[in-house]
């Protein structure tokens, strides 16, 4: 297979950005095809992305032969069983993030994936792909920080987008499996290892409306692994400066911090604020290089008949964790797993 | 009272770091006499700082009614002891942290110190007189980052001072007790509250010689308090770069972070290594100012006839806190007060 | 036109960047040949990009018809003529800087842009194309830093290359034909003014080898503006610790540092070097983006029968500048303009 | 001599920051003494510092016999008289910079230190007393930069005292003479060489008001030292964002830059401008320990019987490059020495 013809379904605002980068900057891969229930979207996207083909059903996308590969950000409710069918229909599948709503609904996703062992299926955990992260993996990886001690990881959206929030808060499942999912992969990751126990906190701060849910505006866990690994995770919707994703392993010879300071740029202001860095506002702006190299990496994996490093069972794991923390911070006591 | 004569007790490291503010950096007081059991110690440090009263009996030392006030840097285990009796000496009495090495212990401490309520009585945690501590204290205070949402701390010693670590291990009474005091302390101060529940982990991730006292050489805790405020609090004895004291208050408004970055000073260095802060070396060289202005404050106090911000009871809570996050720690399930 | 079809001239290190940017990362361009002197070079490209046209001659690659732009990355000395050539063979050009190495060549290649009108021309300016330098460049425009005082660039090449930058000694031109021309156009960009005196200094510090070509291994020099902007730029190739490439603009109301701290990427390693930050190691690296950003420019230009931002004449004006800098570092006296 | 008296001299910002000092913070220290011109400054210190001998005149200060020592902190016009006066006394003097407003009265000074080699004069050079500038030059002196290639220096006063500066600008000798004094002095002191040539230049960017006085807001110049090593140094008083005095030495082997962020503290903040540092807000502030321990290296300089590391020929030079400069910068050309 020379080019991998691709249809993107779901035009949202992720949606848009894969489509686009499929249309202009993945080396080997054509944007054949786009899919969506909003028929103005589709046009629109269609005439900018010169992409004739548009869906407004999946199963006619599903039935277009001349696609090789599907790409779904769609509803995470509706993953688990697009991934099946476009399985089922002989396509790759690259899905964004979560695998699925539940861990029963991950379940069918691993068995329809393990049905069509000749397919690639890959789960978008984006921040695998991005450099500072690569880098730091492979210097984990290479021993250069010994025995990882403490994983720390805070996921923070901007206060300005908290109306956006609370509107998503009834079909988010909840800031963990919303926001922390992204966490637990790159905790796994780091840590090559599980965790045994999690006890999670947290509460509504600033907004009480996402109380209704059983779920807060901040929200924080910590988890010790099979390997003694211990790992702290913060979510939180109220980020004062902007979009704030960082990351720290602690080992027991180095230490790596990843965007402890999330600068916008390389542009230092001096003014009557200080010296100051301007923040990401969001995670398109932060993780834009990621965003495409985790699609170019699913077009090699097509071509050369690779599987990709995360694999579906990584998403039930990922899940499963996500919803004890859920259960941990509901209860008010420690999940065992 | 126009000037304080100070009695300073115990020569250690810290010991001698006071003796040497009290004679030298301390307005309105003088050292006027030394104790410690060391004859040598006694005679050196007499010697080089000008002291003619060198006590090796602490008793002789409260008997000498020339002597307004005793700083304590003796073992911990001596604490309350020393201080009830310079109490009923009629001294005024600073004592290093931890107040007690057991709660039962501090308590003795207060009584001692109810039963005189003319007399100072100030525990020496130092880090509320830094000067970055103080400036974010006072933000918080005037309601600048909002309501807290999350305190995070870090203590860290360097990896290598780990023999003395691992020499001082049967009396430290366990990381908890022996670093995260501070933390326990800075987090009350922060916060405004006090805990409900605490979760405590971790293990001997280099140095299995702590295995043997049911420490760790790397430890971390998750406790919720009253107020719904998060804490995050991690000591680790293996930091590979350095002394690090970091701290973090996140609030719905904003957010401080204090020594993020563990500069030794304001000198960057760009060489082979890339671009790059040397760090402290240890509590001496990153508390260099904190250690005088804690013992300034003590002085004026006595001649103010004022009380430190800091009481008794601080210090018996700090311990309480302390003593359940080890129970949580040995027994591997969550404590609630 | 649709697709913007490009010959890619000269196989080295950028221009092998260049060819695979044009193969797989520039919107609505193909590479349509390459063309090198190199048959080892051709063929190896060739395959590994696709590309089945490959001439060893450039007159051959002009003669064409199919090939609508030209990209030249070839030795500075030959760019006039080909430029010349190219746009009277009827394509458009993309040259590398420098446009000449002397003042009389770029006057050659003035003339030739002027009498192809129609012709898009763009000098490689990349800088400019990079984010942070935009983003910078927008503040300034918009008045947010005031006045402009001072503007300040370093340009350092690593130690470690200087067996390479000795062995281009005789064909360098110098740092300040070599190195300085990027900081003079962006001195301009950003000032919006012109030099009117230039002082400028240096030496050889570690590398007697570039005095036999009366160059430095280290200038710098200094400049009043029209407009009374200072400018000091300083370039060197003995950077111990990596590839920095810094900007500073001083203004009367704010301040705009750019890669103050040289960072290879969002980590921060703490080890035993301290706090620290690993630097990139060369210009493909730091401006990766900006080199297919500008080529996108290029080709857009192209499809939009746009005009560049940079013109010719802005080529000629950096190179009487950078020669001016040379004629004052030569002769130890301030040069007027 | 066991402790040293001192009559201080001049109560303005900065003797009084002396005058606190040495009555609280220079051991073996004594304030014996305060004159001033100005009979409520001098009472209300005098109260306030507990200090009965109030001078209001100078001559009557020397007369006293009790004294060991004077400070001199009075208009710079006065300072060279004044000096030599002291030392005709039998005085110790401590002299604020710079040494005279002219290099004729530098000489005078010179002269009056030669004839009493058993007094011990030093000059206010601070930052040389700075922890920061101490461990760089360390640095530097043990050669692990290898060989200086440029010093950079910027000393910018905050904007919002531009009232006061203007108010000054009369009697201030210009930019030079009133701030570069310093970075000259650290420019001879990190290169351990002298200035051959200089070239400056700058302007009234925002306040003309400093034309009259044939002086600018901002100013800069570029020296080249006998030993090859090149000087860059800014000065302004327009600094949007505080107090900012930032060095930088480049050598063949590793640089060091001293305050690039001109950070108030070690707090980080996070909010609606981003992360940031705020500012010192003056030289005060800034150079705080570095004031004190200049004292304490003089009070220990006549307890011991040595000479201060700066001399009275030190204080010449300064001004004579001082005035170099200044003389290049109203004359727009170079001044070769």
């Amino acid at each position: 297979m020379d080019i991998v013809r691709i249809g993107s379904v779901g035009l949202g605002r992720l949606g848009l950005r894969h489509a686009e980068n499929i249309a202009h900057a993945i080396r080997n891969a054509r944007l054949d095809a786009i899919c969506d229930v909003n028929a103005g979207a589709l046009r629109e996207t269609g005439e900018r992305l010169g992409v004739s083909k548009r869906y407004s059903s999946y199963e006619a996308l599903l039935a277009d032969k001349d696609i090789d590969a599907v790409v779904l950000v769609s509803p995470s409710a509706l993953h688990t069983g697009q991934i099946a069918a476009a399985l089922e229909a002989g396509k790759h599948v690259f899905s964004e993030k979560p695998l699925g709503t539940t861990v029963a609904e991950c379940k069918k996703a691993e068995k329809a994936v393990k049905a069509h062992p000749d397919k690639v299926f890959m789960l978008g955990f984006m921040r695998r792909f991005d450099a500072s992260y690569r880098w730091a993996h492979d210097k984990v990886a290479a021993g250069e920080i010994g025995k990882p001690v403490l994983f720390r990881a805070y996921s923070q959206d901007p206060e300005k987008f908290i109306a956006g929030a609370i509107a998503f808060a009834p079909h988010s499942g909840g800031e963990f499996l919303d926001m922390c999912v992204h966490d637990i992969d790159l905790a796994r990751w780091f840590s090559g290892s599980e965790p045994e126990t999690v006890y999670a906190i947290g509460g509504c701060y600033a907004h009480p409306e996402f109380g209704v849910y059983a779920d807060g505006d901040n929200v924080s866990c910590l988890m010790k692994f099979k390997n003694d690994c211990m790992a702290f995770l913060f979510a939180g919707r109220t980020a004062p400066h902007g979009y704030n994703v960082e990351t720290e392993i602690i080992g027991t010879k180095g230490i790596l911090r990843i965007a402890s300071v999330p600068q916008k740029n390389l542009v230092e202001v001096l003014d009557s604020h200080g010296v100051r860095h301007e923040c990401h506002e969001n995670f398109l702006e932060r993780f834009e290089a990621a965003f495409a190299a985790e699609l170019t990496e699913f077009v090699s994996c097509i071509r050369e008949g690779r599987k990709p490093e995360v694999s579906v069972y990584d998403g039930t794991r990922v899940s499963e964790i996500a919803s004890a923390c859920k259960s941990s911070f509901e209860k008010g006591d420690l999940v065992r797993f």
